[in-house]
């Protein structure tokens, strides 16, 4: 992945060597994310909680563009809850934080236990999603099909009982958004399930910069309850798949469980149709691996908390009073330009510090344009620039580009919008240039994942949807070969030749890899 | 509190009658949240969130810009962190939701139980306030002077296990800001923890309209482990305290337990010295306590999700696209005005119901101006306005004014002003004639709180700052009369006469009052 062997790269492995290592070194030495000391669960710093408060504001936007209201639900989810709805019980049980007690006491050792006097009579769940508890409210708010549909979000944390956790991609506890509606019918439910995967999609190929394949989930992955589940797929820089949001059309089964009934038009009583879909921090860890490279993280600029930071070549005596004046004067021109219909967000380093460890750590963390100004810039109206995404020279030095300060400030918000650009287009000619579409058999699909190629990609292959037996045969197979079905893309072309599962003819294609 | 008897009230409960019914009410009548079904825990319904979604926006801007970097820390706390500070787990043992188990498994009669092969071998605490979870985190960032004062804040949900609960003021859930602060020293530790109270009455005063006391808390009001506690309080209609802010200095007691320690600049390690600082979803029973009245809620309207809503009167005829028209135009038009710094937030209402129905429910969410627009208005260029702080006239009648779209246009960012001072006006007025400076024995204070005036208001009395044995006496006294005291003000002038609990001098003066 990097072309030139002269240069020495910020990170001390690199992606080719050890994909995973490469990972946890872009979030430590990118200042995102380290390990709490509280098991699977992370701290998240502000680098990291920056860029997750930019895909806050960014997805929220939409998510009230499109008619949502955020409410908020409560943590804990009563027990009995849980029992009412079989399969999903069944998908979440295992792995669920319970709360048993409301009182520790001391053990008489200078040590504290929980209470035995205050055990609750029923345990709490602390929520792993909230289906079971936003649907008890649904059936208090809605009464007749003037209530319908009803449109909610909530950004919240959740807990799943995770054995290998990694940070962002997964962990114990996360930070999500989770939308639940309910229809009158459905055919409003599935448009609305089909509307959040569109917005879905938009974001992560928007502000995120990350192509995506949009499509729906087999049977067999389906989350648990769902009648479908559609979800947008990403490939990282080592070809495996990353599923980056879900989009669940439930039917009445959630409705029936928790009695979200409503009055119809004739007067009859109805169940509703329900749909859920959810995006995570998971997502910071899809940003790093689309975009991040043997240097750190690259931060797609409409995501990025800083789009340029300036860096003053201090020198500690009386020229840094001008230097910085200018500097001050560079960011408020800045800050007044727009790029991708916000002002341009602009920091003024000014911490202590060796003006290289504080290059090289903004470049580690993604900053899109990183400025570095001496006095005597300041004295002749230069800026020099680095672009984030071009970071290396052919002589293998970081590539700075001199510029006269008003060219410069009057262009940044196209250089922004460029470097977004740039970004989703290099990382979807990858996906493109790593998607085999030739194979036709079990035998040429084993042979390409046991090839020596660390990165094999996806795979397209025609597909006769097995449904039961079939299919748990199909999943079988792809398990022995570490592979799972991504999706089902949607509107694909018709499909001609057999299905390699089932040696039936197939109705369409699906994609298949190995993934997060 | 109502001055025309001929008035027919939106609610059926007033606040002279039963002023706890009356605060139920209004949050159910304004539709901001409900019981959710699950033991202590509230769910916050569009209008109560859109108005913790302001509180969010505009705090966290005044927390950015003084410094603080928001992060994310976990939301469980390995018991042994709490064993490390005695004080603290003095003040929150006795009311933490606690993890024991990560699995449920099958009763074998269809329902589900804790699974006791999934015992975890330390129990979780579900965190009450995360001084010591992100203690250990400054334990690992900070190392030297170089790295200080270290700035974090996080936005969060916290749970402390509460008996009696009340929706927004009191609830085992709660969301809220919680600041965390390392310094070199006990002077710069002091000066941000009275710099993030003063960002706290200045907010309180200025978004939410609420009039505040600054203070200092008396040693048996402190936050568990904290070397001082300082506080806003606030004067609710019923003449009740609300502390609606704190900010701790806590010394050193934090960083000995965590082991925050840096290298001085003299090489030596110095222990760091910690702050923190909070305010919740409480605020929000503040607003409503201080600006309800018997027709519902009063939004002010810096922290209004809708500052302006218009109500077509639809005729469900041809005449409607016009009317339609009219309104989506004057829509345009006040978004394009300021009000308060930010662009005037409007709603056109097109929701189906009765004009009247639709009128009555923007009144009890204290929407600040309503806007019913008939056909005969918008051929002839008018509206016709509801300021919600002036609701009735002479007549007992809503007192719509008529006035021309331009005119009213023009002027509705100043109007919106307008009212955000005048309800911060009319309480600060209440408050300042509800407090009684003149009492000097605890015979009077006693006969003060048992007369029959059902919102007796504030004492502020001479006091010697007893403390010890003599503080505990003057909190026992002050408990049979179901007193606390709040603070002392800070910033007092000096102060003659005798404490009425010592019979000594005084040194300051502090208030005493009843508190939710």
């Amino acid at each position: 992945m990097s072309q030139n062997p002269a240069i020495r790269h910020a990170l001390s492995v690199k992606r080719a060597d050890d994909f995973a290592q490469w990972y946890q070194a872009v979030v430590a030495e990118a200042d995102m994310a380290e390990e709490s000391g509280v098991r699977g669960c992370m701290v998240i710093k502000p680098w990291g909680y920056g860029i997750w408060e930019r895909i806050q504001k960014l997805l929220d936007a939409e998510i009230k563009a499109t008619g949502h209201d955020n409410c908020y639900f409560p943590l804990f989810i009563p027990l009995s809850y849980f029992e009412k709805e079989a399969a999903h019980v069944e998908g979440f049980a295992k792995e669920m934080a319970v709360v048993t007690h409301h009182r520790l006491i001391s053990d008489g050792q200078g040590g504290l236990v929980p209470d035995p006097a205050a055990k609750l009579e029923e345990p709490l769940v602390v929520r792993p999603t909230s289906e079971t508890v936003i649907g008890a409210a649904m059936a208090r708010w809605v009464q007749s099909w003037r209530d319908l549909p009803l449109l909610t979000n909530q950004w919240a944390n959740v807990v799943r009982w995770e054995m290998r956790t990694r940070m962002f991609l997964r962990t114990t506890e996360f930070l999500w958004q989770e939308g639940h509606t309910a229809h009158a019918d459905k055919a409003d439910a599935m448009e609305e399930t089909l509307r959040m995967l569109e917005v879905y999609r938009a974001f992560a190929e928007g502000p995120l910069a990350i192509p995506v394949i949009v499509g729906e989930k087999p049977a067999n992955e389906r989350f648990p309850g769902a009648d479908a589940t559609y979800s947008i797929e990403a490939m990282m820089q080592d070809g495996k798949a990353l599923q980056a949001g879900t989009s669940h059309y439930l039917g009445t089964t959630f409705a029936e469980a928790a009695g979200i009934r409503y009055q119809d038009r004739e007067g009859g009583q109805a169940l509703c149709h329900t749909t859920s879909w959810g995006v995570s921090t998971r997502m910071i860890g899809g940003v790093i691996m689309t975009h991040g490279d043997d240097d750190g993280l690259r931060v797609p600029p409409q995501i990025a908390p800083w789009q340029v930071v300036i860096l003053p070549m201090l020198r500690e005596n009386e020229g840094d009073v001008a230097l910085l004046e200018y500097c001050e004067g560079l960011k408020r021109e800045l800050a007044q330009q727009s790029a991708l219909g916000e002002p341009i967000r602009v920091l003024l380093d000014k911490k202590p510090g060796k003006a290289t460890a504080k290059r090289w750590s903004w470049v580690k963390k993604g900053a899109p344009l990183i400025l570095e100004i001496g006095g005597r810039d300041a004295e002749s109206g230069q800026v020099s620039v680095l672009r984030r995404d071009r970071l290396w020279n052919a002589a293998a030095k970081p590539d700075f580009q001199g510029a006269a300060r008003d060219a410069f400030a009057a262009a940044a918000g196209a250089t922004l919008e460029a470097i977004q650009t740039a970004l989703f287009e290099e990382a979807r000619d990858r996906r493109d240039a790593n998607i085999r579409r030739d194979i036709a058999t079990l035998d040429e699909l084993a042979a390409f994942y046991h090839e020596d190629a660390q990165f094999p990609g996806w795979v397209e292959l025609a597909w006769s949807r097995p449904e039961g037996a079939a299919l748990e045969a199909v999943d079988t197979k792809l398990k022995a070969l570490k592979l799972t079905i991504r999706n089902t893309p949607l509107g694909g072309e018709a499909v001609s030749g057999t299905c390699p599962f089932t040696g039936d003819p197939a109705i369409e294609r699906i994609y298949v890899a190995r993934a997060y």
